[in-house]
């Protein structure tokens, strides 16, 4: 270690730590009369925003939260989990957003791992919550989310309805300072495979991640976010990486923001056109439900920006947004990366570039935002060369990453083998710095003693005119080690066989983009391709559903 | 303190340090091929940048610079500046950044103090730096800064001329990872009484000052710095506070950086045609400068955006720029804030404010950016209430304050009374959460029991049309205590006494604004007002002509 001049801690005492608390800070100081909305059951101001905090920071110590203790939610995308991502860990507590799309069992295997004490259930969770509540191994009290006009319903051990608590308690609380490496939340990836993991970030993460997406959002070209004019809308889950983390902006800069509870496409773009929305984040999937909603036919979305994460976005989704008039562009992280590493920002150069090169890049992952250290890792732990060919696992480095999964620590080490975090996705790094996501590491197909990746065939595929959605995945081949076998949903009337995928690919086979040894041969038509409780296309699932497709002879499978 | 769920330090290991490289590799990333420009001397991309910087540090190392050592630099604002202010703190160094305005005295003073063991002089300082050498207690060797076409000079203890020894060394250098609470720069405030307090910074507070000051200059209306189409000159001296940082801000969005050396008016005006800047920065003195060049005279200077710190920004002078199409925004801060604390961005409300009133907002100090928590204290250390009225001394806590000054730390004690950093200023704080300063405390001027700014009167005296710039200090008087004297420069040709003053401020006082108290009731016009060597007026030494010219009969000093 070099000799450096380091500050003593003493003397440091007087540095203010990085909490939460200053990014809710800065958005009302910005914005004191810009709104926040749930739908339509309530708006209000950020003044409102900062004095409701303190309510509920009030009712969570009257309900016996003490710093330390976990508070889960299970909520949809509303204004109170929005509360919930400030008061839980300005209070020192640890907020757990579970994941409701997760299986019963599933479920409380997280809320008993993650030792939560109180949960906070909206209503229409309360008869799953009751299933759980007599194995629950630490809750002690929970707390009703309710709204206007839902039925009443009870639920065990509540000391109340949120709204009518925070209605009848004080609007200030003298939050305390402390340590900025504490814990502030905590959640569960949803691998597909063994028990969800869970991650966890600290105050000083969460701030970081905060200040550096926020120098990208006013950065990135045509994705400009900033505290004059843009309005924000997530349709990621709130449960999942703090709906990437974009709530802390908005809040840091002041934007207005939209909170749309579950997500009805019907209601999205509704919602969109009430509130004059500019600037949201999804997953494809979320794309596709919006633009297939009746209200969006015909419609122009001209000015809504879209990042677009948690699975490659595939060129013929960009193209059908675009033709509604949403600006797509695609980012890059996981859940063990809080999750921001990289977007799709495009430089000098390439805004000098053709309209069809800036969309070759506008859908890779992209360039690392600032802070990160992105690199290519081979099995053995050495570094590959950022060419552009070269293809590795992408390792990184940054000051946001978690450093560990909850009580399972041998998975943690596992995570940062030589130092750097492993995400599982191989990929390749251009000169220019872009990231291009190939495949995860477990679904690259090996056939003939190549390696051909299946996100990049689910582009091509999905392409096709009739495709609507397609999934790629490897199949045991007595000859060729595996075989690409591809699962598709239809457009409306559509047909699609073996033979259209080959005809459709030739042409990329003759320019020298595909290997003919990663042309598919089998596919299966169905209605619908199972997903992960994300959204993403569900591997495992899908495995076994091919398994099961070609077991049964009943079931005509396409293969030339 | 609370009991949180603190990060084991062994778990955090992972965590990648905040470290001044990493703001580097960001801006290559994003624009490799964007130019850094040192007048007509030499220009290059980012990725010569790169590697010029491995260059400088291999030079430095085989000098003998080791992590910990001091590294001053004496050299005008260049691409030899910028280079040191990433190759010094990135080899685990500290770098000194000379005031080459004081006096050799207090350079001398300085050197020592800071126990420099390197310097690097511009061979225009060669003989100021000769005179003092012998005197020099800590200085080991020196490298020299000399632009082509310079005249050779001879420079005591030196290695060799900087270009020529960055040419034959080689282009990579494996930098160390280290603790983000290393010092990486130390100056010395230019306090006009007693000698220069050093002030000193750390690679971590260096980079969240970077953040913070990216997620605001993407975000201040009108004044959108962004990865894609602003170019950066910057006209504070890379001595004052490292340009307020502005130079990490620029290179870890890749900004295209124009550096103008000495500051010329003329090159000024030429290099912003020339290269197309669009971003500054500057104390009023400069912009006054710029108007005031040959080569401005009738030019439209639209697109230009200046950010203005350093003493407050006068209406005159804001109407007089934006005249000639140049856009102010007033920004606050002070060398021991490294210096951004907030910045006159308009909100929402004040958008659709009438134009006017829009002015007398971004003239003020304007509202902390993210991080940073500003109060009011009154001299007993209580809070005084944020109603735009009650005025009190600002206090400020964030992340990147001066812990402490250089071996004072009596000094430093005093800075942090009550746990607050404690600005020396008076200041006011509206509900909107606008910093107005009112003035220094030492020259607020108390009259006939009343509190009088001299800022303000500076303000409405220099908006008399025949005044260029005026300052007020307080000058003993026995029946009210003190009573404000003005010291003026005039335009040419133009006359000026103590009667067109109460004329020119009659409105004020029978508006309310200004108390009559308050009404300056003694002028001198002078050729030239005393100024600090970062352009500020120095009223110590305005103070000191007062006391002459009163006491020099043969003056004529205009008095009601």
């Amino acid at each position: 270690m070099l000799q450096t001049r380091i500050l003593p801690s003493a003397e440091n005492a007087h540095a203010a730590p990085l909490l939460i608390k200053s990014l809710l800070l800065s958005g009302v100081r910005y914005e004191s009369s810009r709104e926040i909305v749930y739908r339509d059951q309530l708006r209000y101001s950020y003044t409102t925003f900062v004095e409701r905090i303190a309510r509920l920071a009030n009712v969570l110590t009257q309900m016996g939260v003490k710093a330390g203790d976990t508070v889960a939610v299970m909520d949809w995308d509303s204004h109170r989990y929005l509360e919930c991502m400030f008061a839980v860990p300005m209070l020192g507590a640890v907020l757990h957003t579970i994941n409701v799309r997760l299986s019963p069992q599933q479920i409380l295997y997280t809320m008993n791992h993650a030792e939560d004490r109180f949960v906070l259930v909206n209503s229409e969770f309360a008869e799953l919550y009751a299933g759980l509540a007599d194995e629950l191994t630490t809750v002690e009290r929970t707390l009703l989310l309710a709204d206007a006009g839902q039925e009443a319903v009870e639920l065990v051990d509540s000391v109340g309805e949120y709204e009518a608590l925070l209605a009848s308690a004080a609007p200030h609380y003298a939050f305390a300072e402390f340590d900025e490496n504490s814990v502030a939340t905590t959640f569960y990836t949803t691998g597909t495979t063994g028990n969800p993991k869970g991650v966890y970030f600290t105050h000083r993460q969460l701030v970081l991640h905060t200040l550096a997406m926020a120098s990208v959002v006013g950065s990135v070209d045509s994705v400009r976010l900033c505290g004059t004019d843009d309005v924000y809308m997530p349709i990621t889950p709130m449960f999942h990486v703090h709906a990437w983390g974009m709530p802390y902006v908005a809040t840091m800069l002041g934007l207005k923001q939209v909170y749309p509870g579950r997500y009805d496409p019907e209601v999205l773009v509704e919602l969109w056109e009430r509130e004059s929305v500019t600037f949201s984040h999804c997953v494809p999937t979320i794309v596709q439900m919006i633009l297939g909603a009746k209200a969006a036919q015909g419609k122009d979305f001209k000015g809504w920006k879209l990042i677009i994460g948690g699975s490659a976005l595939p060129r013929a989704l960009y193209d059908a947004a675009l033709a509604q008039g949403i600006q797509l562009t695609a980012a890059y992280g996981m859940s063990e990366t809080c999750p921001l590493i990289s977007a799709a920002m495009l430089n000098e150069q390439l805004q000098a570039a053709s309209e069809d090169e800036q969309i070759t890049y506008r859908i890779k992952a992209g360039i690392p935002v600032p802070m990160v250290e992105a690199a290519l890792m081979d099995a053995d732990g050495q570094f590959l060369v950022h060419d552009g060919k070269q293809q590795g696992e992408l390792v990184l480095r940054a000051p946001w990453l978690t450093q560990n999964y909850l009580r399972e620590p041998e998975k943690g080490e596992e995570l940062w083998a030589h130092g750097w975090m492993h995400t599982g996705d191989v990929a390749t790094i251009c000169t220019m710095g872009f990231i291009e996501i190939r495949d995860r590491i477990k679904d690259v197909i090996k056939t003939g003693g190549e390696w051909v990746s299946s996100l990049e065939l689910e582009d091509l595929i999905s392409r096709h005119p009739a495709v609507r959605e397609a999934a790629v995945v490897g199949v045991p081949d007595p000859q060729w080690g595996e075989r690409p076998f591809v699962m598709v949903t239809l457009h409306p009337g559509q047909q699609f066989d073996a033979r259209a995928i080959k005809e459709h690919l030739k042409p990329f086979v003759e320019q020298g983009l595909l290997s003919k040894w990663a042309v598919p041969t089998q596919v299966a038509v169905v209605t619908e391709i199972p997903k992960t409780s994300v959204g993403k296309l569900d591997k495992k699932r899908i495995r076994v559903e091919i398994e099961q497709l070609q077991a049964d002879s009943s079931v005509f499978l396409s293969t030339l």
